[in-house]
């Protein structure tokens, strides 16, 4: 039997983050203040003043304190898998490998950079993290960074979501972390909403401008993101450079990367350690390919110009492909993906041409969901499955024309919060949802002006 | 940083699994046909060929098919990590190691014997696997492993839990297998419980009388168990072969083995190949605790005796410590504990006093489980959080003692279809049950007479 699994002992660990802004063949353009309009970094009261100085990095390797290496190792290095099975079932010469970020506790690659965070925050005296989630992938992650730095953790979860996924609200408080419903009266943002309307379903917007208010008003408080931010995608790396190493010990270079994009931390993680060989030219032919539902069509749809990073517009404003800071997304099951920009990292490469982008829609990506569960065994989060539907599309045009290409799929986690989607997609009541292009439009009307 | 996890590569996966039975000091009790008395072995159209021969094998090692060793490398070896922040924690010379099965996509130890039944169900030629389930962990992984070999599966979930715990049930469902609640109106057994009480809650002992049947009744198919009978055990014990092997890299030896025990299939797979140096007297002074609900207390109360093995009185007679094959256990969360007997090999090794046992309340193995997750980060199974609190017991003792006792834990599962269970504990409405003296006196009123 040939080798099906890739494992690195701890020791492999990586001891630096890598940073591809030194290694751009253009700049990144700065983030402007939402205010100004002026080239501005993180708001310093809102971050450590470490994950200050990571966002627009000069340096190429930034050491990871050891620490958070130790956090780490609670789950990393995760495994590196071929998927055989899936690879018969399709019938295919190509070679398929996936890098399974499900197995740290909360189940998703969030950690990563959750640990960080928190780390930061305690090294530079703080008590307590805010932030916000939605479908609680983050929210989670974050609670359990926290738990692990003897921190306190306050998550502010849309309102809607709170109410219909109660597990992962459970899994934050099961970690010490207290997790309310967005807009909450514990905030003048949120008081002033549920003035307006006390049923208010919430948002990922409304709830981001709570804790944003809670971190800024509170001395002992930093906010906490959990993807965009160049830093975001800097503690994300250490999944492609464990993946680099493992498809060495498998003989294998990828011709084909594959991962889900929502705000872009975790494909980015794993491509960025990838993509320096191609703007370094020694591997020209490498294709990456960013997955993206149909409904929220960021990088296939959006043009790329400047909008706020926040619903609200309190965020730093951002060069991103973006659908307008106003547009809300149809309501897919990948929560995670429903975001109107995309970390402008990889909207810069983007318009480089060194990523592509393909989007797919949610009929299509259950299915996908369902054909490696049956083959891998793994049930996927519903933001992979856009992954494994790319990854599987590809891998049907290598039966076709006969070429053993290898690709390589980011698995970001798995789906054991989600089962109430393949409920609703095994008995045949999912639904697609066209591209909502008048909705778009208007949201695009309301860009910020950027002189 | 000393190590914190032991991995192995999947070439390490065992090759062979360890059969006790030739080395017990004295042999196991034969099992009773439920109808002659008789000494018999499973009933031959019901398990396959290969599984019937398993059960009282005389051979020490068995070799482990191929394909089952290839399933296997979808998630073994698993991972033994050592707990150094639960340590710390409790402030403890005890050194703590966890051997972690939840990795698997059932999330439990479970797919260990399901994946060799299937196997051996393939290769007799049937079509079908059979099969009861409680609160689902059971019926998902024979789901999965029937999945992996092509093969129906259909599995009848107790009524309650099938409409209270529908993500187990939708689980098996995306595996491709078919879960309805039962009593059903898909057996004959299933229909005059219908029609004695068409709202039925069902029960454990229901759902394997429709399994059975269902066996019986059609060629194309076989029965399937998930615990207590000798071939799971076996199946079960890769468990302990690996946790052995990664004790050794850690360079100890465990004073002490705790795990939870409900059949005993999980618990028992991790000692029996540590048993085996206590019987051949090289390791006299190691420990090994079987932990039980306080509510559920076999091998702390119950007598040694035959009893059957169901609740229906259609599956062989055990020699075993049971509280009477009519009891119904207290509805602990902890599912897969609420059993009346024990696993013939356990009680064996329990009443030659080559191990010991001891019963924990809910309420304090919650309260162990939540320590857990804010340590180590993994949030458990409710069956889990027995041994997790006989765990941290003997590390507390350590503390007064001045003991550095090392203590192997064995880790079923996680709890991510469990956190209802959490919240009902982190909300203070969790109970804990006395123990029901008066309904096991009425049970063991009902024994089977044996000559």
């Amino acid at each position: 039997m040939e080798n099906n699994t890739f494992v690195l002992s701890e020791k492999e660990i990586p001891t630096h983050w890598y940073n591809i802004l030194p290694d751009l063949p253009e700049p990144l353009p700065p983030e402007l203040h939402p205010g100004t309009k002026e080239p501005t970094i993180l708001p310093p009261p809102l971050f450590s003043a470490a994950i200050n100085d990571q966002e627009f990095s000069p340096e190429n390797w930034i050491e990871i304190p050891d620490e958070v290496r130790d956090a780490y190792r609670l789950w990393r290095p995760t495994t590196l898998y071929r998927a055989y099975r899936l690879e018969k079932l399709l019938d295919t010469p190509a070679r398929i490998y996936y890098k399974y970020e499900g197995s740290s506790p909360p189940g998703s690659h969030k950690p990563n950079t959750a640990v960080a965070q928190a780390y930061y925050g305690k090294k530079q005296g703080v008590k307590r993290l805010a932030t916000e989630t939605g479908a609680g992938q983050w929210g989670s992650s974050l609670a359990f960074a926290c738990m692990l730095f003897g921190l306190e953790c306050k998550v502010y979860m849309v309102n809607v979501s709170y109410h219909q996924k109660p597990y992962r609200r459970i899994m934050m408080e099961t970690w010490g972390a207290q997790c309310i419903p967005s807009p909450s009266p514990d905030t003048d943002f949120g008081q002033k909403m549920l003035a307006e309307d006390p049923k208010s379903p919430g948002s990922l917007g409304i709830a981001i401008s709570e804790a944003i208010e809670d971190a800024f008003k509170r001395d002992d408080t930093l906010y906490s993101i959990g993807s965009v931010a160049n830093h975001v995608l800097l503690h994300q790396t250490v999944i492609g450079q464990e993946a680099r190493k493992q498809m060495e010990m498998a003989g294998v270079y990828p011709d084909i990367i594959v991962g889900c994009v929502g705000g872009g931390s975790n494909f980015a993680g794993m491509f960025l350690p990838f993509v320096k060989d191609k703007i370094e030219g020694t591997k020209p032919d490498l294709r990456i390919i960013c997955a993206e539902p149909t409904s929220c069509p960021t990088l296939t749809k959006g043009p790329y110009t400047w909008d706020f990073g926040d619903v609200a517009g309190m965020a730093p404003i951002l060069k991103m492909y973006t659908l307008g800071h106003g547009f809300i997304p149809p309501p897919v099951h990948a929560g995670g993906l429903r975001y109107h920009g995309m970390a402008p990292i990889v909207c810069h490469l983007y318009k480089l041409g060194l990523v592509e982008a393909r989007a797919v829609p949610q009929l299509a990506t259950f299915e996908a969901g369902v054909t490696f569960a049956r083959t891998e065994g793994i049930i996927s989060a519903p933001e992979t499955n856009h992954a494994i539907r790319v990854t599987i599309d590809e891998a049907l045009k290598c039966r076709q024309s006969g070429e053993a290409k290898t690709i390589l799929l980011a698995h970001s986690g798995h789906g054991h919060f989600d089962m109430a989607a393949y409920d609703s997609y095994l008995s045949g009541k999912l639904q697609d949802y066209d591209y909502p292009e008048a909705k778009v439009k208007e949201a695009l009307a309301s860009l910020p002006e950027v002189p």
